[in-house]
């Protein structure tokens, strides 16, 4: 199954309003002792996405999870009514 | 099933060997006639990424899909090695 198709899947039923969202996943992968990028580089990387939409920290879902070497940071941002 | 546990199971067989990989994921649901974002952002996601880790654009492999007002824009990072 695609990245694309499994989004798609597990996308809300309530998710029926077409809005404007997108989906931001990092998943690392780290060597032994590596050190943890992710808390920092989500801040950088919210700021970038907020130069091109207007992003409401309210309206941003954060979720992270981890198994063994394996860590993913999930944001989910819903974009504000534009009109 | 969750992120954390599609991005483990797609994983390459081959992936055995322990290296720092990162795989950044932007999935960009459209309202109809919505600008594309997802081309500018790639770049200046990468640049940011690019502060953490030593990005080699050899060592980047860039997809993109699309389905209706949906798309999703997968980028794989393999770092250097550090030793």
């Amino acid at each position: 199954m695609s990245i694309l198709d499994y989004i798609l899947g597990s996308r809300k039923k309530t998710a029926n309003v077409a809005k404007d969202r997108l989906k931001l996943i990092l998943a690392h992968e780290r060597e032994e002792g590596g050190p943890d990028y992710l808390p920092a580089l989500q801040e950088e990387l919210l700021t970038v996405i907020a130069k091109y939409i207007p992003v409401d920290k309210n309206n941003i879902k954060v979720s992270m999870e981890r198994k063994g070497d394996f860590e993913v940071l999930e944001l989910n941002i819903l974009f504000p009514d534009q009109h």
